[in-house]
């Protein structure tokens, strides 16, 4: 048998997998979602037909949403995660002995339910003790915040569909006042390499620069995500991701990782021009 | 009309582009030509199926091989490429006016020629006074070779086929040789990501230390290409990278990058984790 799963990257650009066994097909309330089996990148979970994470390279995402807050502020103590249904960016938080709550607040308990049963590799953390999970929407849940957690991820999906009133500048605002004196935001960024993405990008970088008096974009290779170029926002009220990175600290997590390290740390917010061009575009 | 060209990333993975018109298709005596003009990537050379460049993209490949060590040795003067018949890196090279000779061999003159007629945009310094060009065999030409050049590019296809003589011991060693004492070599060095790559980057940076005392590869997105995560090798006698960056020197130039920048050339050679342990591997 010859089963092929294709993402549109653009209208005019296909990536096409090839599928061992396609394992759950339903439409949510909220959206279409499918797990596959494939040859090459193990299990995937895709929503309303984009590829979310795969087996083989999720761990790139979802250290990069956390080592680098981590390492610029290793005291945070309380984080609320926004999105991130399938679990990985809660098991990469859960690694830090030193953080002591977690808030996540998923829009859609199917995707949790699902992730639980066909993605063990990323949903192996929901039981810890620490975490509590809210099925709500995000928006909604950050409006009622104030000052009270250390580090917000934003692990949303794309700026359509169910994730979009979290790309919104009430938004930003309300993640400003949810945040300590010292927290940080980390936000999925999209990418700036095809035209069709390059306004979201420019939309959401000048809506977070009006929330946040520091505001940089960084980069990360995700090969299974549309043109594998992508951006993850680090903004805060006084921490830089480099001047004030704690490269000693956290090495003294002894948290073993597949793709971060404090020197990438330092290396991933050199953008290429062409990628700045887009960003100052938005001053 | 909905023409798609495929190339197969690996057995399980299919990238595919939505092609206006297939410009150009022969064989030469060493490998299959094609030239497509498409809708995403303007227009695109491939080689044996596999994707050379995009019109689209290019800049990223041939800035990264040429300002990297314009960078570091802001006194080359004598410059061999070897391959690069798509006329790319020559573009670069020339933009720099202290270069005073570049030698190129390229094995396929019919390379060079589909170029000149089909994509003006990187083969449009073939005129210049500078430069040789060579109808010839990479590997030999180097043997030939003393104490001659400043930089060495190896701008090759992949390490199969016409390209594969470039990925030998013998032929390093021979670069070594034919280098000054500031000399450096750039390699396109492939990408760690599929597994069915990581043997050659093993074989290549093993090939490449045992030739030169530094030996460090660098990483660019270069999203047309397999994974989207490519990798170049610096190697050199008495030059390290970053230790030897003059930054201020390469911006005296003047030169407009799209993707290179003296930032971005520190923070190329930070490698994720998964990549460092291929790379270590090979100790």
């Amino acid at each position: 048998m010859d089963l092929w799963f294709t993402e549109k990257h653009t209208d005019d650009v296909n990536f096409t997998i090839r599928v061992k066994k396609q394992l759950y097909s339903k439409k949510s309330y909220y959206q279409e979602i499918d797990v596959f089996d494939t040859y090459e990148f193990g299990r995937v979970l895709v929503l309303d037909g984009f590829i979310m994470l795969t087996e083989k390279d999720e761990f790139i995402y979802h250290e990069m949403v956390t080592a680098v807050p981590m390492a610029v502020n290793p005291e945070i103590k309380k984080v609320l995660v926004i999105g991130a249904g399938d679990g990985g960016t809660i098991r990469e938080l859960c690694r830090y002995n030193t953080i002591e709550k977690i808030d996540m607040v998923e829009i859609d308990e199917q995707v949790v339910n699902v992730c639980k049963e066909y993605l063990p590799q990323t949903a192996c953390a929901f039981d810890d003790p620490r975490l509590t999970l809210y099925i709500e929407d995000g928006l909604k849940f950050v409006r009622r915040k104030e000052n009270e957690y250390d580090l917000i991820i934003v692990d949303s999906t794309d700026p359509f569909g169910p994730g979009e009133g979290l790309f919104t500048k009430e938004f930003y605002g309300n993640c400003s006042k949810a945040l300590t004196d010292q927290g940080i935001l980390i936000n999925q960024h999209e990418s700036t390499y095809y035209d069709s993405y390059v306004d979201m990008v420019k939309r959401t970088h000048r809506r977070i620069g009006s929330a946040f008096p520091v505001s940089m974009v960084y980069q990360t290779h995700i090969p299974t995500y549309p043109s594998g170029h992508w951006l993850f926002g680090f903004a805060s009220k006084n921490l830089h991701p480099i001047y004030d990175l704690k490269a000693d600290e956290w090495k003294k997590f002894g948290i073993k990782t597949r793709y971060y390290n404090t020197e990438l740390h330092k290396g991933c917010f050199a953008l290429p021009n062409y990628v700045l061009d887009v960003l100052e575009d938005c001053d």
